[in-house]
């Protein structure tokens, strides 16, 4: 366990590692001003407004030596994004100047921040609660526009205010309760009872819903899996290759070139995409390569989206269907992938379609493609975007996808639960307060007033160094 | 060839690529803040006073989605690094929403900025000159104290100034000339050639100096060569893979393991230095190896510092100190090394140190290590900076970097040359006048008043996108 102090001064490069054209440090804590301005020749930055920006030069106290040009920005407290004094110098992008200006920032007093610790601050200065602060480093790790609009609206306190609505309502069933057990003698249980338990359900159904909706926000997060299944040789990888835009698979005309599994994300229209490449499904009597079909069968029992992909010049076996379908989960759809249209006519093309219809009744959609020239991958993007549920995912639907959350929700589900059962089978009051005091305890847990340094360790361990 | 105007607004991501805790985007231009303003949701941007800071959201004023929570930094014309109006964007550092903000500002009107443009308009807005913007680029790309500094003290001007000391000299020794010409009747001409001859070889010194510079300014900037050669098995590579500190180099117990140039990287005090690890010189019925025994010979060919390295246990062999001694340069160093000596006793080592020094009496150290347990590794990278002639290399010392200016100051130093001959031979004033003004300008050209917009396309080309 770390040990952090929070009346230091913590500085940091926060800007991404490597060479640009200029690199931010940001120095924040109580003597944030004092020790930058000893390292600034220019304006004093002990008198600069809050929020200024100053032209100078960072030069070492010790020889006199200009490290660099640049400017340095003070924002002062309790207005800042720890509430705290904070310093942002923007200098030069090297690496030499980053280096240089860190270690006198350290030789000057200020000690290296722990990842996260900035966010960190904010949380512990009341700037932002526990959710709004988690939510930060998800937002920096988005890289698509979903994952990126889930994560900005839980740091914009959405997900906070969801959670303060199911204790209120939580809170109105804790007074109820309270009311039935003041007038236990006068007969009143009945019709209370009623309306305790039209409210423990509706609470309920939000708390499992959103327990629930942490499988969506976590694939959202970090990309929805799509598993490519099909035989040897029909173009598996020459798709992979068009759909993610580069040379990622190895694409020969040698039967089984493909036995590791290969990923590779790309982003297809709001969402991120998970993309796995498997080994040929055929009989083999290479090990290695048995081992990559297997691993294949794997994969395809992982994926929200199966792309089953066949070559249009021979018929789709039906055992290979079978075989995939057997190793999909229930919510997982089927796409069959026809390609290499390009090699054949429109009738031959028009009977392998209705084939396949035939023959794969369940598949959500038969897309004829030719990966070699590109027909059909437009059809064939917006058919996995669909089979991915992406019309489903509204704006205004709140999604968990941290970990964290959805294990306190969990919890929070089975004390619900058994206040709803207690309610059923009429048990007395006073044990259905106690577990709708644990539902309450357990919701408390994500935004929780007092932490543990663990927790927080454990939380803001997941950031990069300098937010 | 790219034509660029100048009047427009420009834009670009300006810290480094990649994923960090915030990212900045720089917008410069005469509609710099009525575009920003368009995009931002807070105080009006339009209305805030020259560096100052304003918290706020970038939001699309299409749609009204908010991208992310930032702040916007306001610098007014022309108190700015690029004399125009500036704003800079600073946002959370996810790939996302770097991209949606520069998606954004283009779509508002601005242009994406060319590699370098930030600092063109720093240039031809007359915020600097040409060597100085120049400078910019080679501080982003230092990575060394050497290096760093020699970029610095060009950005500040120095090598200005010092070109406009020669070029005062030049117009003296002109108007010297001119004195001369128009008292040519009157035989003074004795006494003025003397005082012309001084100045002329002393502008010929300097700028002679300056031209011959560039060979030490280039090994700075892009790591002084240091060729690591000897037979097969003494632990060549392992002694790379300790000066890097990595494990750069595949080590083995084969003869013969490194066959192609491996180079690596070091700093060792101030200066970068550019390890060349060889392929072990033996007698080889190998093609392949053979042919990397060639490209060894080669590599020592161009080193700065050769690094023998012997086995302790081994006897040196006369012959390839020979052969080492015939490929290197007349202005490189040679250090003896011997390895292993964790495997030998005091005696022995005494031993093979006395007789390594009567085979090689031009050996500039003889340093004894063991790779393998660090032991004389300081003392080695001492030597290493000793014989880069580190210790020559002072603060003071104008260095030139650039090839662009050496190509400018090996004119000028050819037409001093003729000024000087023309003097000697008697030559008539306005025949040595004529080679003074070309002097004038080939040092004139290393920062004109004038520039082509290919020369400048040139230039500026090469730095990052952003700066």
């Amino acid at each position: 366990m770390i040990t952090i102090d929070n009346n230091d001064t913590i500085c940091a490069i926060s800007t991404p590692a490597g060479v640009g054209g200029i690199a931010v440090a940001r120095v924040s804590g109580p003597l944030a001003i004092t020790i930058t301005d000893r390292i600034w020749k220019g304006k004093p930055l002990t008198e600069a407004a809050s929020h200024t920006a100053h032209l100078g030069s960072v030069t070492d106290p010790d020889n006199g030596e200009t490290i660099d040009q640049g400017v340095a920005t003070v924002f002062r407290a309790p207005g800042t994004f720890t509430g705290e004094d904070v310093v942002e110098l923007s200098v030069h992008g090297s690496k030499f100047i980053q280096r240089e200006l860190i270690a006198l920032l350290l030789r000057q007093g200020c000690r290296l921040a722990e990842p996260g610790e900035f966010t960190r601050r904010a949380y512990t200065s009341g700037r932002m609660d526990l959710t709004e602060a988690e939510a930060v480093a998800d937002l920096i790790a988005a890289s698509s526009r979903a994952a990126h609009r889930i994560a900005l609206s839980q740091m914009k306190g959405n997900f906070t205010r969801r959670l303060e609505t199911l204790r209120e309502q939580l809170l109105e069933l804790a007074s109820l309760l309270e009311l039935e057990l003041d007038f236990s003698e006068e007969d009143v249980e009945f019709a209370s009872r009623t309306r305790l338990k039209e409210l423990a359900i509706a609470v309920s159904d939000e708390i499992c819903r959103l327990e629930r909706s942490f499988a969506t926000g976590q694939a959202i997060k970090e990309g929805i899996p799509v598993a490519i299944v099909g035989e040897t040789n029909v173009g598996k990888s020459s798709l992979l290759n068009i759909l993610v835009g580069d040379d990622r698979a190895i694409v020969s005309d040698v039967h089984g070139t493909t036995r590791d599994l290969i990923e590779d994300t790309a982003e297809i229209g709001d969402l991120l995409f998970r993309f796995i490449d498997t080994a040929g499904l055929r009989e083999t009597a290479d090990t290695v390569e048995a081992m990559g079909i297997e691993r294949s069968h794997a994969a395809a029992g992982r994926a929200r989206v199966v792309m089953l992909v066949s070559d249009a010049a021979r018929p789709l076996q039906t055992a290979l269907i079978d075989e995939t379908l057997a190793s999909m989960r229930d919510d997982a759809s089927l796409i069959l992938v026809i390609n290499k249209t390009d090699l054949i006519n429109h009738d031959t093309l028009s009977q392998t379609i209705a084939d396949a219809t035939q023959r794969c009744p369940t598949a959500k959609e038969i897309i004829a493609i030719s990966a070699r020239n590109g027909d059909g991958i437009d059809t064939l993007k917006a058919a996995i975007q669909n089979a991915a549920g992406a019309d489903r995912i509204g704006d205004d639907q709140l999604l968990v996808t941290n970990a964290r959350h959805s294990q306190a929700l969990a919890r929070a589900a089975r004390s619900i639960a058994r206040v709803i059962n207690g309610l059923d089978t009429s048990l007395p009051g006073d044990l259905i307060a106690q577990d709708l005091r644990e539902t309450l305890h357990h919701l408390a847990d994500i935004t929780p007033a007092i932490t543990t340094p663990d927790l927080l360790a454990s939380i803001f361990s997941r950031f990069c160094i300098g937010k």
